[in-house]
């Protein structure tokens, strides 16, 4: 694109013809009438040459630099399968669900719309197809209407958002489970009427915060539970917060969401610890080790 | 910018004086010493134009677009704080680990180059820092040599390569706990000697699988075993994958990588299947049934 940039401007440079046109006229070698001639010609080019410049900036650079923009780059392949569940975007997202499930047996209609990213999957043995998940005519080939449940698993908010309305609009009896970005892109979902939200850091985030508590030296199904508490607690006070619209309110009900959170954990802690010192009931013991044991694992 | 390259442009209208004083000069309104002048002046400004233009686009604009990337906006503001975690970056990976540790009263001292994240978190009540923390001498203020752990969870892939060669270097006895974007970046992470690696979005999208199956009929406790199999294997299987460095003799390793695992959960959904046809110990399916409760609830 620099290129091309400098491919129109140098059109500027014809201009300098003029400074050298006039000292050949003096000169006598031109007559007066080409002069004349030349005069306008040049005139007119530097006139044209800004609007040369803006056309290409605006409609030329873009188009070239950005080919998807106005048509696909290759045709969909999507087929017809009766597959109970359809998964929409197959990055490291959807990859993860995608092969958790085909693990376990039960089958998934794939789209992506990464021509690349479907080949190299193709390759590694993965059966994707190449298709905008968006498209309610794709869904309804992928098998939108038999299907029980679609995954959506893309990266992008906003394309999310349009496939949730398409979703809802043409297949009502989908079952939607989606992939937030973040603590703000789950209350878009939720105002988007989303049940099945999952923000895709949240998880590996607290498993970090668990690693991290036994690297310093806290008992590992001690902070496992914990954690239960944690995400759990996290989860419900979504809903609330994702009510308030005015950002001070906001602010004041994150400060006391995160008192009463630590004082949740606070209490959950101490009667982990007194319950060990005053002697829990055997069962619950055994049970408390064995889990830890197998999570330790 | 567009507004910039614009105003830079607009030298080159100067030019256009050139056309009309020829016309003037023929009028007899300027004499040729002046004419001689004013050629001499637009040729050079016709020379000087484009690099002018270009000095603005490599120099000018870059720093103008990009004020981060020569000085930082503010000054750090990093303080000395005893605690045995340090936290890079609090985007929504950072964070959730950050209050995860606060809730359970582990001392953490975070800091983020975010300016404005910094302010917004510091209104809802979180102590940050502002400050780079791959610069050796803020870790060493924000108490890097003290400290038995540090959270990288900054977004930036090379950022985060460049911070663990510093703490290698600087502070060797810094436990770290690395955030990672997939699979192939923890590929690059194992590479470079990390022993503690967090794929951001592992642990959610397994979740995820998790939630489908249940909404499919399949029962929680087994999912859930399912899960942690699949979990566990797909670590084991990360070390060795990190070794292929030829790029089809990795397509193979993934292609038989998937496979084994399908068949390692098709062995485990038998045996707990079976184990529970036959029937189990009592012990173990009191066991198997309070986990799947609490799972549940």
């Amino acid at each position: 694109p620099q290129n091309l940039t400098f491919s129109f401007g140098l059109s500027q440079v014809g201009e300098f013809a003029f400074v050298l046109s006039n000292s050949a006229r003096e000169a006598g070698i031109l007559s007066q009438e080409s002069m004349d001639t030349l005069v306008a010609v040049v005139a007119l080019s530097m006139v044209v040459t800004p609007l040369v410049m803006l056309i290409n900036d605006r409609w030329i650079q873009p188009r070239l630099c950005d080919p998807d923009k106005n048509k696909p780059r290759r045709e969909h392949d999507v087929e017809s399968e009766e597959n109970p569940v359809i998964i929409a975007g197959f990055g490291h997202f959807g990859n993860t669900v995608g092969r958790f499930l085909r693990a376990n047996n039960i089958g998934a209609t794939v789209l992506d719309t990464d021509s690349d990213n479907v080949d190299t999957l193709r390759r590694m043995g993965f059966k994707v197809y190449y298709g905008d998940a968006s498209r309610h005519e794709l869904l309804e080939i992928a098998g939108a209407r038999q299907a029980k449940l679609i995954i959506i698993a893309i990266g992008d908010e906003e394309k999310r958002l349009e496939m949730i309305e398409t979703i809802k609009k043409h297949f009502p009896n989908l079952r939607m489970l989606v992939r937030a970005t973040n603590r703000n892109d789950a209350y878009s979902l939720m105002n988007a009427g989303m049940l099945h939200i999952y923000r895709e850091t949240l998880d590996t985030s607290i498993r970090m915060g668990v690693d991290a508590m036994k690297l310093l030296g806290f008992r590992a199904h001690e902070t496992t539970r914990l954690a239960k508490t944690f995400f759990k607690e996290d989860e419900r006070r979504l809903k609330y917060l994702s009510s308030i619209r005015n950002a001070d309110e906001y602010v004041i009900a994150i400060r006391k969401y995160v008192e009463e959170l630590e004082e949740t954990l606070r209490a959950d802690r101490d009667m982990l610890r007194s319950g060990v010192e005053e002697g829990w009931d055997e069962r619950q013991m055994v049970e408390e080790r064995s889990q830890a044991v197998e999570e330790d694992r």
